[in-house]
């Protein structure tokens, strides 16, 4: 279904690699500053950040917390090193612990797992722009198109970015990309996780599988196909449903917040 | 030259009350929840939050740091009782102290104080947004049309928000509607101040009065007239470019993270 041979590949990769260059120039800056999690995306941004950019503008950041595992950050380390870039490990534990002592935050039932989740994508929000501030850059975001669509990021947290390179790819042509530019097998074999509490994956979370979820998400979005015609071909007609909902259920959190408009020659119905 | 007999005023505090119960009903949640700084602004949306959604269902939460003045604290103290509305006290020092630990964010020069006060709105971001997932509702922002377009605000710090009532309003609107809703003259008159700093006033960071840059913008954007038209209205041309750029260079803060265009059939011109 996806157009993933070689050469459709390396025009994605030199498209997303001149977009960067060209966008940050364009804002007078140098420097690209990604959040690595020891996750493919993270490395798949940051290895095109160092491409588009060289790696001495390419700041990685490593930000741990008690949910992190050791693999992750070992990880997130080596990418660094691969591409000879420059490092920076902030561990946020202890503002998170500030957070939940401040908000009585514990993680004792799924809302407040959740609301503890955001706390911890958000304050690395906070850290990437401080860092980018510092040196001189944009914060370099890691969301697919897969996990953009679906609403699978925190608002303001990780979505929170100055440029989203990875914006235009499913999560499956990230995996492909990824094996092209040379990410190490590990990561790209790891299990997707945001490791926000113990023992979350994305796919138990979203209630779906990536290659169901991008084939669903590819014919609607890039074929324009209606939900009956995807059941008709083959595709299960709760599980299309569950993915227009998401969708449609997390259209707030691509948007900039809704204003009323008031002014006189702006009718109503513009809004 | 701002349309301000009481009538127009009504109409648009009643636009701003529909649209906020209609979105925030829309979305399932029944509340709202407003950061209280003690200024204008916060004042004036959370007095237009209560009479949308009831005062029961207005969470004013108030988030002091070391930089907060007595006033302050006091006047938004103030506002929570005059409506009758629910009040949430959060002292943010403790974190921010723990963030400027974490990366040496000591306030030594202006960039590191600009840094600083960067944390403390996307400190105050995160605590609105546990709040309103605690008490099942929206964030309701405090952004008026003038800091918007000024870019005077912190991208996903006080911008970071699920609804813009005060959007379309300006400066000088929103001082206008204050009064006519009822806001204690003492929070009308005071100097704005973000309070991220000691001494930080609006306008001296802006290096314009509202009121000028209010007249400008009205003729820019409202008017669509060019900065040569309104340089021959008798406006300093300076101040006219300087309002411009200030426009031109906070674009980005107003949009969603940009992505490079991959698919085939979108051409790379649509960008």
């Amino acid at each position: 279904m996806f157009a993933r041979d070689r050469s459709t590949l390396l025009e994605m990769k030199d498209r997303i690699t001149t977009f960067l260059r060209e966008y940050i120039g364009g804002t007078g800056y140098s420097r690209g500053v990604v959040g690595l999690s020891g996750g493919v995306d993270s490395a798949l941004s940051y290895s095109l950040t160092c491409e588009a950019l060289g790696a001495e503008n390419a700041i990685g950041v490593i930000m741990p917390s008690s949910f992190s595992s050791r693999e992750s950050l070992e990880n997130a380390e080596r990418i660094v090193k691969i591409y000879n870039g420059v490092k920076r490990i902030y561990d946020i534990s202890p503002v998170v612990d500030s957070f939940s002592a401040l908000l009585d935050a514990a993680s004792v039932d799924e809302d407040s797992r959740i609301r503890l989740g955001n706390i911890q994508a958000r304050t690395r929000m906070i850290i990437l722009y401080n860092v980018a501030s510092e040196v001189g850059g944009l914060v370099v975001g890691t969301g697919n198109k897969s996990e953009l669509l679906a609403g699978y990021f925190t608002q303001y947290g990780d979505g929170g970015c100055s440029i989203e390179p990875l914006g235009d790819l499913y999560k499956t042509e990230v995996w492909e990309l990824a094996r092209l530019v040379g990410i190490p097998k590990e990561i790209i074999d790891r299990t997707p996780s945001a490791e926000l509490w113990k023992n979350q994956t994305d796919e138990s979370e979203l209630g779906i599988q990536y290659q169901t979820l991008d084939e669903v998400l590819f014919l609607l979005i890039e074929k324009n196909h209606t939900p009956e015609e995807i059941e008709a071909l083959g595709y299960g007609r709760e599980k299309v449903d569950t993915i227009v909902e998401l969708i449609e259920k997390s259209r707030f959190k691509r948007r900039t917040p809704p204003s009323p408009q008031l002014r006189r020659y702006n009718a109503q119905e513009l809004l």
